[in-house]
């Protein structure tokens, strides 16, 4: 166990605190760029109430709507343009993953000076992590990527149907302001997909990071049990203001890097679940949900140790009379079990996808990250073939 | 739920990280004040380890030793004095619990004109809780108190037999240098009541937090768990370099704030400890032994629930044919044990105090925090005849 953490973000959390974005925001500038998504939170009042709290404190908004589901890098550099054009001196993202993932890269894009494709990760020589950003208020409407306090983001590019990612301690927002009163209208597949999200970025960490750290193997099993827990509260009963709490503080903490600190992991899941959706356009968390069964399926068998304990600690199955691995096989099937019952789906044939790209996607899997064979890093790594044959075995 | 939280401190952990000492510091500063205690540090060579670096970095060292246990306020005095009069940029604390809190006292003390002891909370009108201090940075030689990646510090009063605390954001430490190498040396006794300290820490807001923190509830449980899992082994042979690392990262993980976060709890167990040690100049960690059983068969009745739970999760009691409160009090009894076991003491004549003072105890533990009925907080709070209660329990 040798690391270093950081995470400067200040956060806010609790229901009724979109109130205080003008006072928050205020502290950064006096003209905000607020970056929004397809337009729900204008049918909600959201956007009219986050206006009102920031102009009553003084900040002025220029308005950047319209960022779209898996984030394409023309909205980023539109976004930038009108932060410079305007002046901005600081970028709020209100709505989703996919806008606090444009803004954040906007916040960057701003203050650099060519192309912000060259800011993400695509097997390009020079990738150019950002090291400057404006400060970044971060306000989601959805309980899935933690993106409100990670330094992360991801962008697609659609000419090159890459869907790529990009880390930087700039990126990191100054304030998550996160108040679960705004996921009360989001609707049940969207709840499902953001608590499948939840879960998978803990997995993952969870069962590709070292061997060594039993802290974080808590911290991972008290975040999956509990998205388990509040997680279908959630999606039969949007208006559960407990349990979009529940579920969005599960969100910010699996993926703000408290779970994973340490464990030093790849994200095989999510990599080739990127490469799925950059073609077809899926939302991440259903595609996360075929993907990361029948992934775990296939890493079970070199480390059925690990998904035998899964099995244990999580759906409390008991190893008398079985080996490891059937104990691991039992406890994939009640996880897959779990994200069905949520209405999940779980074969790629829900999705609309064939095995007709298998090898693209594979490739596209390991362009931005792979280790010195040119493997998926992840335990085990995974060459292309067995990328294809975990996608095989999700048809 | 509805909290605010951010810690800053950037933390960097391992076997070894103390060679960084030098680099991080000299990103602060040209002339750091290097805070030590008893000598320990001097004896193990760390200290001579970390000069080396820092003037290998060009930082060069103004020293300022002897830090006792239970740090006192002239110690934070002599130390702010040293700082002041040699233009120190940094304050770099290389030791314990009370070296880190004296030193984080001493970079705000360099910074205030008026009585350091102002900025310690002990009943008075005007808590002059510190705004601003030098950069600090913190290398823990021994895992118990978490100080090195929090904003607080416990500072004795001898002259008015008070112990008290002060916490401000000013007080992180820029950079905790973690290096679990550096607790080797640790002796037996001190390893367990270090081990007490870092579960002392996460039972307070398990048991007086409130309801509806089912994730905290969790982290706090995979620290308890992993305390005793690694702590007998840190104190069956010093040298496990592993059991070691386990038990450092648990000691900055139960008080950095994760485990707690959004929890809004009581620290009583804390508060008539600082009284006890303020009077008999004791080990924190050796009064918690005592306290803190005696406090939990005293909750315990009023929340007999929380407790049974802590019996099942930590213990894998079984509540059949029993009710809350026997399976809480089998739990408690347990618990005990446990601290036993690695050599803790658990009742107060075995610290060799009597009950002459225990009134005076009370009034001490409610000086600082009390509730508007002049109450200690906690679940439930107590009067002052409840602390005496307690106190008497575990004579």
């Amino acid at each position: 166990m040798n690391f270093e953490f950081h995470n400067p973000t200040h956060i806010i959390f609790g229901a009724g605190t979109l109130s205080k974005l003008g006072k928050v925001a205020s502290a950064y500038g006096k003209k905000a760029l607020l970056v929004t998504g397809g337009g729900s939170v204008k049918r909600s009042g959201v956007f009219d109430r986050a206006v009102s709290s920031l102009k009553g404190a003084g900040v002025s908004v220029i308005e950047c709507s319209g960022v779209e589901p898996n984030p394409r890098i023309i909205s980023v550099k539109r976004g930038a343009q009108i932060a410079r054009a305007d002046g901005c001196d600081v970028v709020i993202a209100l709505g989703g993953g996919s806008t606090m993932d444009a803004s954040k890269v906007i916040a960057a894009a701003a203050l650099y000076d060519g192309d912000p494709w060259d800011m993400i990760g695509h097997g390009q020589e020079n990738w150019a992590v950002p090291t400057r950003a404006l400060p970044i208020i971060t306000v989601p409407t959805l309980a899935a990527t933690g993106s409100e306090m990670n330094s992360g983001a991801v962008i697609s590019n659609d000419d090159a149907k890459v869907k790529s990612f990009v880390m930087a301690d700039c990126l990191f927002s100054k304030v998550a302001l996160v108040d679960p009163e705004l996921t009360l209208t989001v609707p049940k597949d969207q709840t499902a997909y953001g608590v499948c999200d939840i879960i998978t970025h803990v997995t993952e960490g969870y069962f590709n990071g070292i061997d060594g750290t039993p802290i974080q193997d808590r911290f991972a099993e008290g975040v999956i049990l509990t998205a388990m827990d509040w997680g279908p509260k959630a999606v039969a009963d949007g208006n559960d203001l407990e349990a979009r709490t529940q579920v969005q503080w599960a969100s910010v903490v699996a993926l703000n890097g408290w779970v994973q600190v340490g464990t030093d992991y790849g994200f095989p899941v999510h990599m080739i679940e990127h490469a799925l959706s950059a073609h077809h356009d899926i939302t991440h968390g259903a595609g996360l949900a075929v993907v990361n069964p029948a992934w775990m399926r296939f890493a079970a068998k070199a480390r059925p140790e690990r998904f035998a304990q899964f099995a244990r600690r999580i759906f409390g199955l008991s190893a008398a009379n079985k080996d490891d691995l059937s104990l691991a096989m039992e406890g994939i099937d009640r996880f897959e079990e779990f994200l069905r019952s949520i209405g999940c789906p779980t074969r790629l044939s829900e999705l609309g996808i064939c095995d007709g790209l298998f090898a693209r996607y594979a490739e596209d899997a390991v362009l931005v990250v792979h280790d010195e064979n040119g493997n998926l890093p992840g335990r085990p790594p995974m060459s292309k073939a067995d990328i294809v044959g975990v996608l095989r075995s999700a048809l």
